[in-house]
């Protein structure tokens, strides 16, 4: 089976309950290790009255402060980073097969003096590797071209050279499975009626089918009929030129399902697809589904490899 | 009971199929009166090998050539355009309580040298009024602040003023229920971090809920959770910024269902949301679904006023 190295997330949030609640369903499908302070677990498991499985194997961390629920906390912004850069190192190491991360909080680093902003950050920079950011589920994944920029600069982000590197990237991550590429404005570009950012994505698409020798990537889709149940009969992966073109309709549909991961590094990374969900934080509320399909996500791609 | 001018739309198209086929069910709550002429109808029953109902009430058109099943044509293209004003026109006459409109044909259109994008478009040009475009089904409605323009030029069209008088606008058109509004960028720009033209939104809608004195307009919401399954529990109608940001999870989720819908206009135009579908046009395949939720939201909106 293989080693899953779990890092836990803002410990004032909801990870921990939810890596206690799902700890014996995952273990039938791998072998997790926390990245968690054995004090902490104590006492987050007396908050939530719940017993510690005995088979929770744990790494030793430090730490020495208090869980605070639901609150925004410089110690634990800090815990949660050393939990992630814990779980890193066991796969450098070749002591875990894959990391997967339960929620952080982007004030609590920026309080703890963290300058990332988030997990995908934070890999890109410790790797030095363009990540690829994929969301989904087993049903339809969504990789995105653009990420967390304004929206007015993502037209100008649409370019047949970067395009080409991320298709190639993309394709060495992935399944042999069809593609599909969304255009950029509405109805794609309406034979550039209505923008003309197709062409540079199209001209990708063919150069890069063309130098891997099939039909790997189809497009340019129009984006606003790509996901309609039909269209979805089609294809289970999906390239969005911006942030919201792809999440918009996958949480619509797959809200509580999806997970995050992260492609075209040297280690597997899954996440789950929610926050710190501090409102629902150490109430015995927080469903499992997302972080279970992030472990299972984990596997499958360990196993691709 | 309301009187409903049917609009044919492309007579190579679906259009006359799906008003035969749903003819019966229709005049349960309406008096539908069909735009067409009546040469054009029996060719077109004989071709579907259907029956004209008895009371299939037409008015008298001229019409001078051949259905050409799936055909771009401009003589298909002059008709539709001319059962269109026939619709307006009997509107505007009270001689009908609102148009539904069945699809055209862009290139029909345009190689019968209509220089119109479309019914909308038409439609603003004959009131000179700013018709608002809204789409959707009973369980969610998305009007679009822009609509056919290129992804680029949309964030500079995100100004205060413009805004405010599309949230007027658009709440005379409307149940009194709250409206949500979307931000532009990804998490509605992260306080300013991922863009900052929220503020101009935020304004705006600051502004008109103080002049109609309640909280009309809430907003901005995240755009990829806004339309999860417990996000659409508080929320029926939505104000989408571009084409794309409201039609991809409208037709993910309700696609067979939506239909089209022209507001802020002194007659009340809905239409079905789907082309001429030549693909399957006169083969007895075409769904009503979109055509009957057309006609029972002209209803209601006739009902409104």
């Amino acid at each position: 089976m293989k080693k899953i190295a779990v890092s836990v997330g803002d410990i004032n949030g909801v990870g921990i309950e939810i890596a206690l609640k799902a700890h014996n369903e995952i273990s039938k499908i791998c072998k997790p290790v926390y990245c968690i302070n054995d004090k902490l677990l104590a006492h987050a498991a007396k908050l939530l009255n719940v017993d510690i499985p005995k088979d929770f194997q744990t790494v030793k961390m430090d730490a020495d402060f208090e869980i605070k629920p639901s609150t925004i906390d410089a110690n634990s912004g800090r815990f949660s980073y050393e939990s992630f850069i814990k779980a890193i190192g066991l796969c450098e190491s070749d002591k875990a097969d894959a990391v997967v991360t339960m929620p952080i909080h982007k004030e609590a680093w920026s309080l703890a003096g963290l300058d990332y902003k988030g997990h995908t950050d934070l890999l890109r920079k410790h790797f030095k590797q363009d990540a690829i950011m994929m969301l989904g589920c087993e049903k339809m994944f969504v990789a995105l071209y653009t990420e967390h920029i304004p929206l007015k600069d993502v037209a100008k982000s649409i370019k047949q050279d970067k395009l080409v590197s991320f298709f190639l990237d993309l394709d060495t991550s992935l399944p042999k499975a069809k593609i599909a590429v969304l255009g950029l404005n509405p109805h794609a570009g309406d034979n550039g009626v209505l923008g003309d950012e197709e062409r540079e994505i199209e001209a990708a698409i063919k150069s890069v089918n063309d130098k891997l020798g099939f039909e790997r990537y189809v497009g340019c889709l129009v984006p606003d009929v790509a996901f309609t149940p039909d269209a979805r009969k089609n294809f289970n992966y999906y390239v969005a030129m911006y942030h919201d073109q792809g999440l918009t309709p996958l949480k619509a549909l797959y809200f509580d399902e999806s997970v995050n991961i992260s492609l075209n590094l040297p280690i597997v990374r899954t996440s789950v697809d929610h926050g710190t969900a501090f409102d629902i934080a150490y109430q015995g509320k927080a469903k499992t589904l997302s972080y279970i399909n992030a472990v299972k996500s984990a596997i499958s791609l360990c196993n691709k490899e």
